[in-house]
């Protein structure tokens, strides 16, 4: 197994970072890792960043994923604030990526939801179950970063076999 | 003078970031060295950002600021992308600041405006004027970026004096 691919799913945040490792089993695929990094609230924007990109930098080198998916941040005028803290946060982190040489392929939430459930729209509880049921967990996985950056995991995971096929024929 | 403290300011970017590296002259400010780190058109987002931040890393390590003032992201809710991708360009830009252990400050805009002329809805000219008669140029600092750099570091390098002042009393 020391040559089957693993694939890093991430759900951007300044506050929680969520990510997700998931490896090919016999029968589809497997839930390798998922955790939380964590920012310390009260320190500086700088520390924060550097605390998020330097955790996903431990991940990547503890698991050496093929490739890495990451959530896009959604630039709603609503949300121009969060959308600019999670910017930096993805900004730190596409930089330790990229400092390990591994590709990354960006999908917005819409993309996610589709694929998995077949609906653009589709709310976090139908989400919830399209993971349960692929890595046939007992129940919905939590907390909501590390499903959702399973989600994009799962996601990219088919894909990247989908391609791979293609590339057979 | 190996000694006397350096100023580094930042006009972050995605595609161009300028900095600017004050020093401190006999008479007042000196501008050390000022430039743009570019990143490249058609390049991933995860390259670029490493481009910009990397392109800090060698500035901070050749120049070793005391600290870096570095302008704040507009999060006005009418260029909601453009905010996000210079929020990009600036998480990656205080990841490497941080991996340097240099304290950063944030201005706005607003507050390099007011101190620098008195008005915080100070017009390009009436900035590219101060910047002149402090660094008794001969002509206005091009390009933008630059002087964008410039003016921060300016403005850094006078409330850090003003500091060091208080903290002798």
């Amino acid at each position: 197994m020391a040559n089957t691919p693993v694939y890093l799913g991430i759900d951007p945040g300044l506050n929680r970072t969520g990510y997700a490792v998931i490896g090919v089993g016999a029968t589809g695929p497997r839930l390798v890792e998922a955790g939380v990094i964590a920012s310390t609230k009260g320190d500086s924007l700088a520390e924060r960043v550097h605390e998020i990109g330097s955790g996903v930098k431990e991940v990547l080198a503890e698991f050496q994923p093929q490739s890495v998916a990451i959530e896009q941040v959604f630039s709603h005028a609503q949300y121009p604030k969060t959308a600019v803290l999670m910017a930096h946060a993805r900004g730190a982190i596409l930089y330790s990526i990229q400092e390990s040489k591994i590709p990354a392929v960006h999908y917005s939430a819409t993309q996610i939801k589709r694929l998995l459930t077949g609906s653009g729209r589709a709310g976090k509880e139908q989400i919830q179950l399209a993971i349960q049921q692929a890595f046939h967990l007992p129940a919905p996985l939590e907390p909501n970063d590390v499903a959702d950056a399973a989600a994009i995991a799962l996601c990219h995971f088919h894909l990247s076999r989908r391609e791979a096929n293609w590339q057979i024929d």
